[in-house]
């Protein structure tokens, strides 16, 4: 019989990706995964059809309402919810139940940092879900809850990590990461209108002020053990999807671009869904849209004494649902790689 | 034994979306079919890696030289090359190839409108890959051949067809198709920059100019019987793939919104990439971006006296490669739908 | 003594072009005009340095509310702001007072078509403000009212009135308007999102649905006296500013492209901020960014039996802002080009 | 007599942007400065008409060929070339001519630096067109041969000579610059078709290898006394104009965002064209859209151990023609503000 699986938040963006990947992927299409409630707030009562029109195939399919009852009864539940939001569900969910948290609420580990960038009361850890950090595959697979990472902590940390644990720099990272409007979710607001993001860069929640930048920290202090300082600047650009990320660092001696391309390579050998590039080229957005992978490049400054590294997810595929499955078939025992694209749509 | 493809032109636009369907083909991911020989001209000889990143699974594969020797003994041949290009290697290949030309040597029927809008002979004409027409799912099965439709007429050609085959306007449309800039290719012009297009907008190849009308009317009279008369006006508009074509034509008496929005569901009924949406939505080339799919809505204007029909697809699937594919599936025996998205990267 | 100028709904998109355009404009630059008033709603308290970071000129000036007492003891009052509300403003607002409504309260003549589109009481009509249209330069020079016109009318009754007036075509026009999505304003709304409108392309308000459809046909049938049929398709296109249209109408016989052109030529000869391009080129959007222009191309498709009329405007400026300064300066007896860009910010 | 300004290089981005400042420019409009020779290479012969349809009051000059007898005779010469052939252009200009190279032949003092990064034989160099750097204001008035800065340059050296000039920060910066796609010209080439540029983002030119790099170092170095080491990473983003710059350096001891500011709005007291944003506004390149603006924000990161300086600029403008005409301006003795917009095109 065929396992269910629920998506709780089906209509944001989030949400959306995840049915699209579930669409495609091979338990689906031979029947033994099936798709079961859809669930959201405002949009309840509504069809799939007028809501999520990229996804014909659940056209007729109605939204229920985000509740434990109706998400109750799956094997698989995706949460795609505003943090605070995911707890109160979480907790109502049985114990045998796969759930994959997209929201922040379970990321954190510290306490203080979750009150000081979120506010309310931290609702606890659960393994996270970056597998390619070290140990982190295992904790997936024996697990029932997963933290799905957030987005610009996903294409910072697989960008930083090599770098730190192989001692090509100092653990003192300025961050510059450039994204799509995607990431900012599918909510009316003034500053998010085509008019005011097309043809405009910004920065925002700069300073150490963006919520991710403690889970990069997390991340990197985890992986690596070090005392890692981190500069995150995120970047508004006109684009729906993609992250760019720029990280520079203080060079160790004797590091060359070479030594570093070398380092990078062997800590990713094995790895399905980062592409350390050939020598010469440079991660570009497009060439990740719509898949789970992440495009990395290194290069060493040696006038300005620093380390590059540079890297390129979708933020809304490795960077959220594509990692939320990624996950769901580590935790399955499927194979890892199941329903997750490598080509990605471009131009 | 798998089954071998080869594809003539890989490193363009429509070569790159040809591989990044078969590499998700569920015949090539069980092993039944290979992918062989990626030829090009200027690019033969580079890795995919820097020609194509976008497809990291086939990052070390070379580049061949396009001659009919790198691509004999293929069991199948896409040939995505410049027009007169593919009659001459066709011509060179085996006719038990399924050979699948997305160029347009093959497509017109009469040799005065061939001689009119591409200036060079004739090479005659191929069974026309639009299954969704009448009578040609049944032509692409027998045929070792096919002439794969331009991206314009296959939206204006899906839009078109119930309207005029129903009666409900006259065969005297105005069309208009607003494009993304992926259809004009991967060549090097200064007015199809980024800084030229993005930002910006305007008609081209207007006033009956563009080598996509005589397709459409071909199309349009072969379907239907009738004399049609069609004015075609394509805008270039700042996005990358998609092309949202809207269709005016003189309304039939009687005719209602609601008469004409059955007919085109009844026309396309177990059609399974043809969406004719729930009245009140329209086709949003979001919506079909990575899609073999061509969503489509009618309406009655009666103080305009006008039937209008709307429909977007994305030039590069539903335009080109998904049809090519869809056509591979039809030819070879294969479920017609294998391989082929219907959920769309959106947003 | 400089004349004073307010601006009611100065924090929307319109009013910060009119305030560009202020800003630009000889008089203001000269010391004779002096810009008085912001007024708003939600924003009113706050500063331009925050609402409108473009000008920062202004930067120290505070927001006031809009009430007819902040916007009193002006000389020229321009008004943006939703339909309904421009009218209970104007009638508070002296007699002597230049008084120019870039809403839509007082363009249309016909009770019916005001009730039929917007719903609530007609307010009635002022002269309205397409300087280009026959007799109407004289009427908004002798008024102290002027309706400015909507963005799609200006386009549209710009391209069409030569090809009526001048017998090119029949009166029965398939109308299509590819614009940018500035012309939404500045309201937080899910589907005009970036998200949702960059890299997607969508109809709306199809089939007569559209406001602005009986301020074209008003505007035909005055200008020609002919019985003028519309059918008007706006398209959403991905890019901040333009308007691109393109007009088919059926051709009248002998018409050729050259007897066309020349008619549009002679038709707006004198006209400083129409310019019937040379023939062979195409209105582009990019090339009217920030202008008050309108460029225009007219050709023939003799296959289809069509005339074709494109044209490109910014909607914000010569379809809005422009032409309500281009008005003021006509009412005040000013030169009428004063401070009205042709040369536009492209690429 | 009017003085008169020629062209070089007339047709591509900085050349119209030259001209559409001069066509705004007040002694253009009241006759005080005429437009001579308008000259390119391969252009040369064709109209404006067709080759710059944004400047329709040019419409009918044609284009003459770049050589020292068409630039001859003239009060002002602006070169928009490619490096390498400004000063073979400028070599042959008489000396009293006030010639402002758009290019880079002048900009480098050190040779060293130059043929490293540029490979030919170094002309030398002239006074650095930034008049907001200390001194330069004065000089550039002495001068007849004026060498305009590169955009990065502009928009980096304005964001980072506060914070090293008033110790702010170590001057060892991590320069990220993002930029839309017209600062890499009016050039065919594939990587920069909109198809490859919209909906992407990617590095280019990374550490240490861009053009720029050097005279960033070179602005900072003159600018403060320090040995500065500058990371310098420009990233392609998807927008016609626009650069936004963000920089990080160690924070120096006892600085506060507060005290930051102070320093930044005290550095830049009474400069016309670079505006510190109140506290919490962030730089926008919309904002900044066809003005000669450069918008700046300065914060602290505490956690970080950092300061953050962003700063925005329209590339063609303030980064290249803005500049420009400012030095025109101030080396002919006029207001240095005349015919240079501050109020944006936005959105």
């Amino acid at each position: 019989m065929a396992l269910t699986v629920a998506v709780a938040g089906a209509t944001g963006y989030a949400g959306g990706e995840i049915l699209r990947l579930l669409l495609g992927h091979p338990a689906y299409l031979s029947g033994e995964l099936a798709i079961g409630a859809l669930t959201a707030n405002s949009n309840a009562g509504q069809k799939v059809a007028s809501l999520m029109p990229n996804l014909p195939a659940l056209a007729e399919r109605a939204i229920l309402k985000t509740t434990p009852e109706n998400l109750d009864g799956h094997d698989v539940v995706f949460l795609a919810l505003p943090h605070g939001y995911s707890a109160e569900i979480a907790r109502q969910l049985p114990e045998e139940t796969l759930v994959l948290d997209c929201g922040a609420d379970f990321r954190l580990v510290d306490s203080g940092d979750w009150v000081k960038y979120y506010g309310n009361d931290h609702a606890g850890h659960w393994p996270y879900g970056i597998p390619e950090m070290p140990g982190r595959r295992e904790l997936i697979a024996r697990s029932r809850r997963v933290a799905v990472p957030g987005c610009f902590p996903t294409g910072a940390t697989l960008a930083a990590l090599p770098a730190l644990a192989c001692g090509l720099a100092e653990p003192d990272l300025s961050i510059v990461s450039v994204t799509g409007v995607s990431g900012a979710g599918k909510k009316a607001a003034v500053n998010l209108l085509g008019s005011e993001t097309m043809g405009s860069l910004r920065a925002y929640n700069t300073a150490g002020k963006h919520r991710h930048t403690p889970e990069i920290v997390q991340n990197l202090k985890q992986g690596t053990g070090l005392d890692v300082r981190v500069s995150f600047t995120p970047v508004l650009a006109p684009l729906p999807r993609g992250i760019l990320t720029t990280i520079t660092a203080p060079l160790r001696e004797g590091v060359s671009t070479q030594s570093a391309h070398e380092a990078f390579c062997d800590y990713y050998a094995g790895e399905q869904f980062v592409w350390v590039m050939p020598a010469g080229g440079q991660p570009q957005t497009q060439n990740v849209v719509g898949t789970n992978m992440c495009h990395i490049q290194v290069e060493v400054d040696e006038d300005a004494g620093k380390l590059l590294v540079t890297s390129a997810i979708d933020n809304l595929t490795k960077g959220t649902a594509g990692a939320a499955v990624q996950c769901m078939n580590i935790a399955l025992g499927w194979t890892e790689a199941a329903g997750l694209p490598t080509a990605a749509v471009a131009p």
